[in-house]
């Protein structure tokens, strides 16, 4: 299974001497309507966040200042993208373990989703996750994360 | 002619030894659906952004990192706010002249809006938006702001 249900979305922009605009539209670059808006921040380095997938949610993720590190997993091979400007999102389907990693100091991590938060809606055992996505349950995923907050 | 269409909100967060997440949804923080996102960033401490109303666009402003200035102008009478943390939002219907300004290095403005962009919704003199506001038009309001881009 191919890691198809992302992608990398360049984002508009105007840039002019009083400084720059990025704008993100529904049926432009977000490919659904955004239901709740969240901000990561005050990250420390060494910090480690997502570690689950969700079952129908979508998002479009995007460094608003700083840069941090997502891996994609789809439950066999994995991706690695650096986000470092707010010009670039990362558009992430269901059914993909992500985590968040290497957020440099100051780092705002913007994602907007198409739904509002629901428990119902995580995946956080990567073993579940494994089955929910139809792969063989291996020993050697990433561990679950501890538990966490929406 | 109270400045009756706009307040601050609150926002929704969680915070714990991985950071801070700061959340907005429709129906809660949000009352309108998202349609379009966008960011001001790399603004020059003394630029001056906004200089404009809409007829119809409902918006939420927050500080997604650093702080600004954000002045409401309902055509008779002035408001200015200091957004300083993202936990703080600061919703914004129709008809309020806005001028944005003492951007801190490194801030990061993120407006919610209720539409697509649309050169339309705007008005860009303020003689035309004290007429639209329905109050006599002064010669001393704030000079309309040469035009801007989206």
């Amino acid at each position: 299974m191919p890691l198809s249900a992302s992608r990398l979305v360049p984002l508009w922009g105007y840039d002019d001497p009083r400084g720059r605009l990025t704008s993100l539209e529904e049926g432009r670059e977000v490919p659904f309507t955004v239901r709740r808006v969240y901000l990561l921040h005050d990250v420390p380095e060494e910090a480690l966040r997502g570690g689950h997938a969700h079952k129908a949610l979508h998002q479009v993720v995007l460094a608003a200042a700083g840069s941090f590190t997502l891996r994609l997993d789809d439950g066999i091979q994995h991706e690695s993208f650096t986000l470092a400007t707010p010009r670039l999102g990362l558009y992430i389907g269901p059914g993909l373990w992500r985590t968040l990693e290497s957020f440099s100091p100051g780092t705002v991590a913007l994602v907007l989703a198409s739904a509002a938060y629901d428990e119902g809606d995580y995946i956080r055992d990567y073993a579940d996750f494994q089955r929910f996505v139809g792969v063989p349950v291996t020993s050697d995923g990433p561990p679950a994360a501890p538990p966490v907050a929406p």
